[in-house]
C-alpha cells in the first residue's frame, strides 16, 4: 500500500482511536477476513459469527431430526414475532407493533394497498395523489405503479424533489411512500416534520427503514410515524436476501387489512376456514409460509445489537463518515471526486456517495484491491459505515488504497480504462 | 412394538421388498433418523444430506467471505431462474416456463391479478365469477378474498364441490383457482380434462401443485396447463418455509403482468429507472430480493429427484399407499378409522387420510412413539408416502404402532383421552 504522508492524521493515530473505542468488540461479533475493508454493510451486512452455528443447528437438528414438531417445539412459527420485538428497539417502536416476513416490495405493497383501501381514502374522490420522492429506490416506485395499475390507474403517483415533499402533504394526496435515507446520497428526511404535515394534510406516509434502521437512531413513536417497512439484509446483518419487516402504529392496527390475505394472516390459521378473518395486531400482515432457515440467520443479525446503544452506533458512524470526507479531502482532492452526500450530521445517514465520471472502473478497480464499496447508476462510489464492525484505521487503509489507484501507472493506462469500463 | 400376526403379508416380506426397491439408495440422499417413521414428508420433506454443508458454504464463504460478491460472483441472482429450471421436468413444463419467488400464497396472488388484469377479462362485465373448490387450502381462498377485496369485490368468489368444477367453467369464469390434489382426501383432479373445459369457456385456471408436484407425474405441457404454482417445502423438500414456484406458459408469458411490480422483476434492475418495464419471460414475476440461503437448501431438495423418474416414484407411492390401506383393513378394521381418500389409483395422489373421532388425540400418540404424520380438522389423520425415502417396513412398522395405540390400555384410559384431547 502507497504510503500517505498525513497532513493532520495518520494511520497510527487511527489505530489509537481504534484502541479507545468503545465499540471495538462488537467488531468480534462478525466473521469478517481481516484482509476485506468492507465498507458495503449497507448493501449486504457482514455476517454474524453466532450465524454458521445457528443455521446449522436449525437444518442438521431441527429440521433434520425434529422435522415438522419444530414449528411448535423450536417456535418456528412465533419467529415473525420473535424477530419483530428485536427490530422495533432499533427503529423506536413497541415489540407488538412490528413483525418479520416476506421482502421489503410485498410489505409495501400490503401496506400502501391498505391505506388506499381505508374508507376515508377510498371514498374520497378528491384524494387520488400518491406522493414519492424522485429518485427513491426504484422499487418503492413500480409497487406503487403496480398497484395502482391493478387499481384501473385510479390514481396519480407524483415524483417529488426532497425539499418539495412537506408541501406536496395537502388534502389530494392518499399516500405518500418516503424512503427515510436516499440510496444514492444518503440524505436523511426529517421524519417528525414530514409526519406532522401528513397529519395535517389528513393523509399517511409509509417509511421505508431501508437504509438508516440499524445504522442511526429511528424514532418512530416519537416522531409519530405511523406506517414503515424495512429491509433485513442491510444495517440488520439478517443475510442475503433476509425477511423483511413491517411496522403499523398500534392504534392503526386494527383498520387495515392486506389484500395479501395469506392463511398465517388468518385469526386461526390452524382451524382451515373457508372465511378470510384477519388476526388482531401485526399477525394480520402475515402471508404464506415463511423460512425457519433465513429466519435463523436474520436472528443473529440482529443479536449483534445486543447491549449497544443505537446512540453510540450514530456516534461512531459520523465519526467514521466525517473522517472518509476529510481524508478524501486530504489524500484525494485533485483526483477529480465530487461527494454528493449532506455535510451536516442532522441530515446525513451512515453511507457516503462520490461522483466520478471514471466510478465503475474506480470501483471495480478498489474491489480487486479488498476495499469493497458499491457503485450505483450514473457515476457513484458508494462507502457505507457500519460501526458495528468497521474501524477507524479502515478507513485510512480505504482512502489510501483510493489514492493508490488514482495514481497507478496502470490505472492510467487507456487499455484499462478501456477493459474495466465494459466489464 | 406388538407383534401382528400377518395374515397375508409378514414384516419379512417388506425387509425383503425393501431390498429388491429400486429406489433404495435414494434415502441415502436424506438424513433422516434410523428410528422415526416420517409420513409428513406432504407437509416438511425431510432434510437432504448434501443441505448442512451446502448452507455452510453458502454461509460462511459465499456470505462471510465474499459478502455483496456473491450475488455475482457465485450467481446468486440466477437462482430463481436455475432453481426452476430443476422445478421444470418435475412438472412437466419448459425450464423458461418456471421460476422460483416467495411463498405460494403471493405467487398465487401474482397470477390471479395478473388473469383478471387481462383485457379480455377486465372489460368483460359478464366474466365476474371466480372458480374455487370448497375445501380447497384456505390460502387460496384467502388470496381470492383479498384481492377481490381489493378490486371493490367487483367479482364472486364461487365454490363448488370437485366433481361440479367442470360444469362451473363457463362464460361467467374470470379464472379458477384449483388445487391438484386436495390436502385432506389426496384426492387428484384430472387436469387434462379441467384444461379442457376450461379453455371452451374461454377461462384460465390457476393450478395448485403445493400436493402433487414431486409425488406424481405433473404433465403441464402435456396438459396444457397454463398457470400454476406451489410449494417448495412439502414434496420437493426444500426445507422449512423454502420459496415456491410459478409456472406460465411460454405464450402467456408476455401477456401478464403482477401488480407485485418489485426491482427483481424489472427488465434492468440494475439500472434504477423510475418507470418500471417488466422483465421478459417468468423474470417478471419476481419481486424483492430473494434468500439466497433459503434458496440453497431449496437446491438441495430439488437435487434428491436427480436420475430418478417421476415414474418409478408414483409406481412406489402407488404401492406404499396401496400396502397401508391394506394393512389398516386387515389390522385396524374393527378400530374406528375410515379411510377418505380414493381407492382408485387415477385418482389418488400420494397420500391417504383417516377419519376417526378421537384423530387429534390418537395422532399425538403416534408422533409420541416416533411415528409422524399430521392432523387436520375436524378428525382427519393424515399420512403421506415420499418415495425417496420411505421404505415398506416403515408402513408395516406404522400401522403396527396405530394398532398398538388403539389397543393400549393407557390409550383407552379416559383419563389419557381427555388430557390429550386439549393439548
Amino acid at each position: 500500500m502507497t504510503e500517505i504522508s498525513a497532513q493532520q492524521i495518520t494511520r497510527e493515530a487511527l489505530m489509537a482511536r481504534d484502541q479507545k473505542d468503545e465499540l471495538r468488540h462488537a467488531r468480534e461479533r462478525f466473521d469478517l477476513a481481516d484482509d476485506l475493508i468492507y465498507l458495503d454493510g449497507n448493501s449486504l451486512g457482514a455476517l454474524p459469527r453466532a450465524a454458521a452455528a445457528s443455521i446449522a443447528e436449525v437444518t442438521a437438528q431441527q429440521w433434520g431430526r425434529d422435522l415438522i414438531r419444530s414449528w411448535n417445539k423450536h417456535h418456528w412459527i412465533n419467529l415473525p414475532q420473535k424477530l419483530g420485538a428485536k427490530i422495533a428497539p432499533l427503529i423506536g417502536a413497541n415489540a407488538i407493533e412490528v413483525i418479520v416476513a416476506d421482502s421489503t416490495s410485498i410489505n409495501l405493497f400490503k401496506l400502501l394497498a391498505a391505506v388506499l383501501q381505508l374508507p376515508r381514502v377510498r371514498d374520497d374522490a378528491n384524494r387520488r395523489v400518491i406522493i414519492s420522492e424522485r429518485g427513491n429506490f426504484p422499487t418503492d416506485l413500480y409497487i406503487a405503479q403496480g398497484l395502482n395499475a391493478l387499481l384501473g390507474n385510479r390514481f396519480t403517483l407524483k415524483l417529488v424533489d426532497a425539499d418539495e415533499i412537506k408541501n406536496s402533504l395537502d388534502h389530494t394526496v392518499a399516500a405518500a411512500l418516503i424512503t427515510h435515507v436516499d440510496y444514492r446520497t444518503g440524505h436523511a428526511h426529517r421524519m417528525a416534520e414530514l409526519n406532522a404535515a401528513a397529519k395535517i394534510a389528513g393523509t399517511n406516509i409509509i417509511w421505508d427503514l431501508s437504509h438508516s434502521a440499524g445504522a442511526m437512531p429511528v424514532n418512530l413513536n416519537l416522531d409519530s410515524a405511523e406506517l414503515a417497512v424495512g429491509c433485513g439484509y442491510k444495517y440488520l446483518n439478517g443475510g442475503p436476501g433476509a425477511p423483511a419487516y413491517l411496522y403499523v402504529a398500534k392504534n392503526l392496527q386494527a383498520q387495515l387489512a392486506t389484500p395479501l390475505a395469506g392463511w398465517l394472516g388468518h385469526v386461526a390459521p390452524f382451524d382451515f376456514t373457508a372465511e378470510y378473518i384477519p388476526a388482531a395486531g401485526m399477525d394480520r400482515f402475515l402471508c404464506g409460509t415463511h423460512s425457519a432457515i433465513a429466519m435463523a440467520a436474520m436472528e443473529c443479525g440482529l443479536d449483534t445489537f445486543e447491549n449497544i446503544s443505537i446512540r453510540d452506533i450514530r456516534e461512531k458512524s459520523l465519526a467514521l463518515s466525517d473522517l472518509f470526507w476529510q481524508l478524501m479531502d486530504e489524500h484525494c482532492a485533485q483526483l477529480g471526486f465530487s461527494c454528493v452526500s449532506p455535510r451536516e450530521h442532522a441530515s446525513r445517514a451512515s453511507h457516503l456517495s462520490f461522483a466520478h465520471p471514471q466510478g465503475y472502473a474506480i470501483m471495480q478497480a478498489l474491489i480487486a484491491r479488498n476495499v469493497i464499496g458499491d457503485f450505483r447508476q450514473p457515476n457513484l462510489l458508494r462507502f457505507g459505515f457500519t460501526p458495528l464492525y468497521t474501524r477507524y484505521v479502515d478507513i485510512w487503509d480505504a482512502v489510501a488504497t483510493i489514492r493508490d489507484v488514482m495514481l497507478s501507472e496502470h490505472w492510467k493506462s487507456a487499455e484499462y480504462q478501456t477493459k474495466n469500463a465494459v466489464t
